[in-house]
């Protein structure tokens, strides 16, 4: 297994170094081939990280960019910003990957202007590995394109399968499109030529899955745009949280519903496990020219940690490499089957666009 | 309170009349100044009703369109079937409401080819009341129409908010777009326009909401496309019954699980109490020049009951003319703020579609 060199955005997320640095440095201790560079304010971080393992540096970056700031603004302004940074450590080759916990819009948008975008990828997707029973599915985009085309859903296709492959471990992953009504082809029209263009690919495409498909094991990689997956997650994190409350308060409301809990505490940790999300690290930004890995906000050392072991795995597999040489074949096999996209018609209008 | 006439469609769901005759039943029963129409083949529903109160009648339709019928299709060559005679029963006057728990597409099909749609109506939106805790909120459009423009989502908008203030009870109800981040004006194209659309009308417009506003108490109108909405509530039922059997096993998969149940039962049915979907009745179709509620394929007796309540409710409260009305005003006020839409080139891509 070969080391990865893992550039680490220290300073973004909530907790701040705090957390990340731990998590960072559990990856290091963990895996002793690759290479961690925690990226941030070397006062702050030499004395949260303590003795340096040899795997491990520091690199400067005097700035940070806040969860509230506007992204575009905020990485024009603060060129020394440790999101920047870390990007400039992928784009001048001293690493693959990249770990962040900051903002959301400023880490993708700060990926695609300094390492920029695959040969042949209109548009980067933000991708997640959603829970259910057993191995999670992947879902995207969930938020780095708000107006897909077909050609960029059917990348999407393409991008989350290896993804998929490589990182989670599904072999031959069956593909879906996010959709209304189960047949293949029902949907808008959107979808209805995104299914034709993933029919002309060698995917296993299963065709649509309907929402009440997201927990279950149809599909292995569920494509949809980034307003319906955005939505999908976001609900996903409401609802769950608000059933889980309801509980808690009956749980905690009552002598009786106190004893209850004591009983099923097994339990109520083995349903915890189910849907422990920080086992998938976060998101990764597919479709870009390293592995892009934003985890939440709200990471702690252990997400932190999981987020690295994914960020490796996403460069030691060079699933960017395995994108490009896949969309380049796709690409090819649509011209052939005759439902190829116009490339000089969407060129004019993939320039790297930074999410507001 | 003046009485409704109202058309059910008795033959449809997947219980067919042994649910819904009863269903029905119980509301003439309940509401003595309505009146029912149970619309379907005589000779099986006869028996069922026994005999009929003074307030209902059985109408005769010799034929039924079944769950996995093509509804375009089925409409064509079934003209006796019962949700056309159902929605007939509408166009000639001799009702003003009508309830199915048949096909959805076909129910839809059926009222815009025989009701109508309502003057000033691009497209009409299937809406949902959605559980939270208290009073429910109207999300639309969860399936009518695939391919909604910015000037459809802010009809449903105005369409949202009248069945909200009507018919649920809400005084001047908060408006939202379902969107991606919270910010107004942040989301795809079609969002950012429809957010200039509703911000023009008088509506309490409150801007864009996220997935996890889903659960809270943001916004009591939520307006989306179809896909998303759609998505939205499938994954809301596959996403909680996943939780809930989750629970269950736990309940029944060991002796401290059942003791915990019997301790937590109580709070079970609370918790089931919040999630009581039945109550909303159905999905009413909004923009048609009728009541037309389409509820669950799978409701038994007591939904039936309540779809036949909201449709009461629906038509007694003149929601349509009240659409019609509001539409007619919002229009003058969009040309007035310069944001009008070109009626011209939206009537020439508005002729009503039939689901497929």
């Amino acid at each position: 297994m070969s080391g990865v060199r893992l550039a680490v955005d220290a300073m973004g997320g909530d907790h701040g170094p705090a957390e990340v640095v731990p998590g960072a440095l559990d990856h290091a201790r963990a895996q002793p081939d690759d290479h961690v560079l925690l990226v941030g304010d070397r006062d702050r971080l030499a004395p949260i990280a303590g003795p340096l393992p040899s795997n491990v540096e520091i690199v400067h970056a005097g700035q940070v960019i806040e969860m509230h700031e506007h992204p575009a603004l905020a990485l024009r302004e603060k060129k020394d910003a440790s999101i920047l940074v870390a990007c400039d450590l992928v784009r001048s080759g001293q690493a693959s990957a990249v770990v962040t916990a900051g903002h959301t819009g400023a880490g993708m948008a700060a990926a695609v202007l300094r390492i920029g975008r695959l040969p042949g990828v209109d548009r980067p997707a933000l991708a997640v590995q959603m829970v259910r029973r057993g191995r999670p599915f992947v879902l995207l985009d969930i938020g780095a394109n708000p107006d897909s085309s077909p050609e960029h859903l059917a990348q999407y296709a393409r991008m989350g399968a290896i993804f998929a492959e490589r990182v989670v471990g599904i072999e031959r992953p069956r593909v879906a499109l996010l959709s209304i009504g189960e047949e293949k082809g029902k949907g808008d029209l959107r979808i209805q030529r995104a299914t034709e263009l993933i029919d002309a690919s060698d995917l296993t495409f299963v065709g649509n899955v309907e929402g009440r498909h997201l927990v279950d094991d149809t599909a292995d990689v569920v494509v949809t745009d980034a307003v319906t997956g955005n939505v999908v997650i976001k609900f996903f994190e409401g609802l769950s949280t608000f059933i889980f409350d309801l509980f808690r308060e009956e749980f905690r409301g009552s002598l009786r519903g106190r004893l209850a809990y004591l009983l099923l505490k097994p339990g109520v940790r083995r349903i915890r496990g189910v849907f422990d999300y920080e086992r998938a690290g976060g998101s990764p930004l597919l479709g870009v020219k390293g592995a892009v890995i934003i985890t939440h906000g709200r990471a702690r050392r252990r997400m932190i940690g999981f987020a690295c072991e994914v960020a490796a795995a996403t460069a030691r597999q060079r699933v960017p490499d395995l994108i490009a040489e896949a969309l380049r074949e796709d690409a090819l096999r649509a011209d052939a089957a005759g439902v190829g996209l116009d490339r000089a018609a969407v060129d004019s209008t993939s320039d790297p666009e930074v999410p507001a």
